[in-house]
């Protein structure tokens, strides 16, 4: 027995005066767990929609699509193809970010059925005599329905009394007429409810991000850096290709607990401690570090940036310094033992005794969820748009999931990097409930085929219907054991995985173009003398430094349209057990980009590439020309043959556009 | 923005005292369609319930199952254990067939995330001194809960005034008392509803079929067999090892539009027609054809085969010659065309034109529905408990769904078996809408690939959670060409096949086991001299019958526990394209049974086996004899060695035991 609470929509033959609708709507397509959350897009794509649409019976069906943005006072309507094996598509272009909803209709086209079994039976040489009334019958339904086609169909009637009835029946005119009236005059089936889905603007899609410490940036070593200072190296960012600029965080620093150099529990005379221990005697979340300059200065450096086609990013870090105002002025926002004292935060193993936490669910939550709300408007209002979030899974989902809602409200540009690592679950949470972007555990996949699994897992739904990956080689918190042991050729193979497999992407620098790899002890994942905890100063200018290579990775990026219209990654068999190869299509403009990595990149290796043509939209046999991006030449290939691909330490990374002919053609 | 009718659990911080709740329940199993449609389990499984259960922070978590009979006062608790990744788990007996319901609720356990840390910062030499105020707050919360835990709480406070508070706290009496008392007192997160699962009897997980046309069994040629000749020749079938005995249609046959010989469209003097259609002037679906017998033969047949362990199964087609009373007695539930005829069923390509369909959609269409659930319901009278329902494709879904309901509210023991060949996702629609099994495409997965694949996909979620296979290797309706061709080998492949991948398999008989392979013509897969029109008269003790290979197949089904329990095929590696080998494996008994099949039978083949020794639950190295379950003789293997596999076509099919040794082991 099904529950009625259960099955809504089990039917009920006591209520009711028509039978339950026949057609039914399964496994809609974009869809997060049922429509409690919005799949995921970006303004400019299209929205294609697919879904499962049976009848019993062999009927032919009408299915539309139903989209706008959210509170739109009309929808866009769009007629479904069916796609095969009952399932329909259409696709609306998105040209507005924000909020949108879908829904799915359909209805039994009786006319469109009762022709095309007309046809079936003139074509078995059976007798249609009998048919003739049907058809009438069913102008005369549809003339019947109080639509706006009515009035035309009444002229179409006298066309069943002329003996070439069968052919004027299926007059495309009357077909759509009648099919216009059925319409509205019809139940249909439609979903329970429209799916969400949210759009975001360009940048959400595809960007490169540099990450930096501004206080590190005057360029003379002894000196602090400044927002101006950084200002006036912005050209070295820009040149290397950069969309965004991330500033860890540039708030006061709290002086109690403060942290020594290289995770020391005690400061040090003159230590500057650590951005994310926010808040002090000069203020807290929405004051500027003195040292860094003012509002005047941040303001500079925006404009400047942006002037370069820079994007500022900034930390939203939601934690205090034991000394940020709000630890006196708002005592209840934090949780105090019995004897009074607050404890420091943690992530096991990490330990954090220069910051404390807040009670989210102190009893004065709503103010202290206010005010957090409040201090992203504040950077808003000095024309942020783009937050990185610190450790977001020690907040409760519920608090981001109504942050990122009232944000979005006011400003739906507006754009979230959830930094979660620690569980994947907990990862995908955070994605569905509004984060743009998430760090992943990219760094942590080294070996081939989980490697190639994880580019694929996070580039195809269901996964991509709701999480974008944001894949960082380093990060002020982890230099992996590949880049401590790997060198140069290592750094290579971690920057160009990141950047030429997903999206977004981002490094840590100057840390990374200068190959810095010394960890703080064996074991560790930590940087030695951290800019976490000190200013570093260096030598932007030298011999060996990766900036050339990033250049050209994020020239590639743009130049390649497979790459700046984030095609997923496919990944290619490869006969060799450190060869990691995979493949982008753009089939509008035709464009291919295939890279090989070497995943053990100081030995040489080889291995035969088999690139699967179906994929790549390659008609089997076809010559291939094959241009090298990293380097010149070019190539000839046959597609579907086998190459023989060699990577070396000087060469781990193979990036080339793939060029196809037709089959008779003679590549130039 | 996120619309807050599309996302009802989004929080609204003006509403609700309380800030929302931490934790959060994602990804149900088993749950089809978001808890719309049951699960499906069999009386004496254990229903294992998993969940995704996240809160931020690093906090201790108190999961619990709750399960019953749909209806059930209480609920059966259940603690919840984490195994990993943020799954929680667990089991609850099914002992009773019919509807039941689970929910799972979760909350933080405060008390033992506090223990966890107190031992951790011990362990770390920290200093502890303020946490003692910290646990005694947490009892004294607990104690004034309100709950029946709080007055044996009192008496623990005193503990933390004594030296050893740490280890005393830790006492797992206190815990659980903490436990209990704020389980009474916290809001815990549950599912937005409970989760339906349906339990039927076990002839729902495992069961072995034999279709017979009754009028076909008199035994003497020229002479119409009756219900009573059946059951004189129950032994024969019985002796096979069937459990279910299924009768096509017994009810009086049309004799307007009858159909001849081999489908002809008039019959010829003496012809008895299609018995699926039913309906003349002796009655209709409630009548038993006058040549068959009557009830008292109806009964007795019953019973004799139940005293053999048999059980009927009754065709249910809901459709009716034209000369079925309903069609003069109702003529509101057929179509009727403006010049009064109606037009005969069809299921393209097929015709029937001794057929007239009902209009489910008719203005009366709710007597309709009823007059059908009535004709359920008789034969439900007269002892009937399985029903092979012919083409549910062409009936509303909403229609099996409230007549399946309707029967399952008095008759939970009722069991459902839908012929719906057509269209995958139909198929799946109505296996989530109440149908114990479908008939598959199993008859034409040929190819090795393809068929391993399908063994695998209908046997484990999200399929296996509403979906079970029933394997045919022919129906009267389906000879395929493998068996037009293959000759004997052939036939002995693919009823191993069927009945040795999955629980529920049938055969068409005696045309199996009597290798009948002629087609009525050249690419059809209907039979020569189909006994849809005609009787056929058999020898049944011919040399060359599958009987005894048939008889074999079903005693290894019964004997062996990893078939007789159902468990899953796992598919393993075999170095050949026509070599198929799965093993199944019961974890309780440590059964487990190898098949291996040659699906080009006629040509010797042989091929290097790898079993997989993890999937087995086969420590690697471990010796295994291997028993052959069709031959005589022992072998010794050793798990994780290449095995050489030999099929010759007069051993196409090779099934084996495999009794593991511990590696030190000496088998026997």
């Amino acid at each position: 027995m099904h529950d009625p609470s259960r099955a809504p929509a089990s039917p009920d033959i006591a209520g009711g005066r028509q039978p339950p609708l026949r057609v039914v709507i399964d496994r809609v397509r974009p869809e997060v767990d049922g429509g409690r959350f919005a799949a995921k897009r970006v303004v400019g794509e299209d929205l294609v929609v697919e879904a499962d649409i049976l009848c019993d019976g062999h009927e032919e069906l009408d299915c539309r699509l139903f989209a706008r943005p959210a509170g739109a006072a009309g929808w866009i309507e769009v007629p479904m193809s069916d796609v095969g094996n009952d399932s329909w598509r259409a696709a609306v272009p998105l040209d507005r970010i924000g909020p949108w909803e879908f829904d799915v209709v359909a209805r039994i086209d009786d006319y469109a059925t009762w022709l095309r079994d007309l046809a079936r039976r003139i074509a078995g040489q059976e007798s249609i005599v009998a048919e003739r009334g049907v058809g009438r019958e069913l102008v005369v339904a549809a003339a019947r329905s109080g639509s706006t086609a009515q009035g035309r169909l009444g002229g179409y009637l006298a066309l069943f009394d002329s003996p070439d009835w069968p052919t004027t029946a299926a007059d495309p005119r009357l077909v759509e007429l009648v099919r216009e009236a059925a319409r509205g005059a019809d139940e249909v089936t439609r979903l329970v409810a429209p799916r969400p889905v949210w759009v975001d603007r360009r940048r959400a899609a595809v960007g490169s991000w540099y990450e930096v410490f501004p206080r590190s940036w005057s360029g003379a070593a002894g000196r602090h850096g400044t927002l101006a200072d950084l200002a006036d190296r912005l050209p070295y960012v820009q040149r290397m290709g950069f969309d965004v600029l991330y500033l860890t965080p540039i708030h006061p620093i709290g002086r109690a607990h403060r942290k020594g150099r290289n995770n020391a529990v005690s400061a040090a005379e003159g230590d500057v401690g650590s951005p994310w221990a926010i808040g002090a005697a000069e203020g807290g979340h929405t004051a500027i570090h003195p040292a860094l300059g003012d509002f005047a200065d941040f303001s500079r450096l925006r404009h400047r940036a942006a002037a370069l086609g820079l994007e500022l990013a900034l930390d939203l870090a939601i934690q205090c310094a034991p000394d940020h105002p709000w630890v006196t002025e708002h005592p209840e926002w934090f949780r105090h033992r019995p004897d009074g004292t607050i404890r420091y935060a943690e992530n096991p193993p990490k330990k954090y005794q220069d910051i404390v936490p807040f009670d989210f669910g102190c009893t004065d939550w709503r103010a202290l969820w206010q005010a957090l709300l409040e201090v992203v408007r504040f950077w808003i209002g000095e024309g942020v748009r783009i937050f990185r979030v610190d450790n977001p899974h020690t907040k409760p989902f519920a608090f981001w999931e109504w942050l990122i809602a009232e944000v979005h409200r006011d400003h739906p540009d507006v754009l979230f990097l959830s930094e979660a690592f620690t569980r994947p679950k907990t990862m995908f949470r955070l994605a569905k409930l509004g984060f743009t972007w998430s760090y992943t555990y990219f760094t942590w996949r080294t070996a081939k085929e989980e490697t190639g699994a994880y580019l694929e897992e996070v580039s195809t739904p269901p996964l991509s219907d709701f999480f974008r990956p944001a894949f960082w080689p380093n990060t002020p918190d982890i230099l992996h054991a590949t880049l401590q042991e790997g060198g140069r050729p290592m750094f290579e193979v971690r920057l160009a995985l990141a950047a030429l497999s997903v999206g977004t992407w981002g490094i840590y620098g100057p840390a990374m173009e200068l190959l810095e790899a010394r960890p703080r002890g064996p074991g560790s994942e930590e940087y030695l003398d951290s800019e976490k905890y000190e200013i570093r100063h260096r030598d932007l200018d030298t011999a060996d430094s990766l900036a050339p290579f990033i250049t050209r990775l994020n020239a590639i990026r743009r130049d390649e349209p497979a790459l700046a219209r984030n095609r997923p990654p496919l990944v290619q068999t490869i006969d060799d057990d450190f060869l990691l190869a995979w493949a982008r299509h753009d089939p509008d403009s035709g464009n291919r980009v295939l890279v090989v990595v070497n995943l053990d990149p100081n030995t040489p290796r080889s291995g035969l590439l088999h690139l699967d043509p179906a994929a790549l939209g390659l008609p089997p046999g076809s010559p291939i020309t094959v241009h090298d991006l990293l380097r010149e030449g070019t190539d000839q290939w046959l597609a579907g043959a086998p190459v023989r691909i060699v990577c070396t330490p000087d060469r781990p990374v193979l990036v080339q556009r793939l060029v196809a002919h037709a089959p008779t053609e003679v590549p130039a």
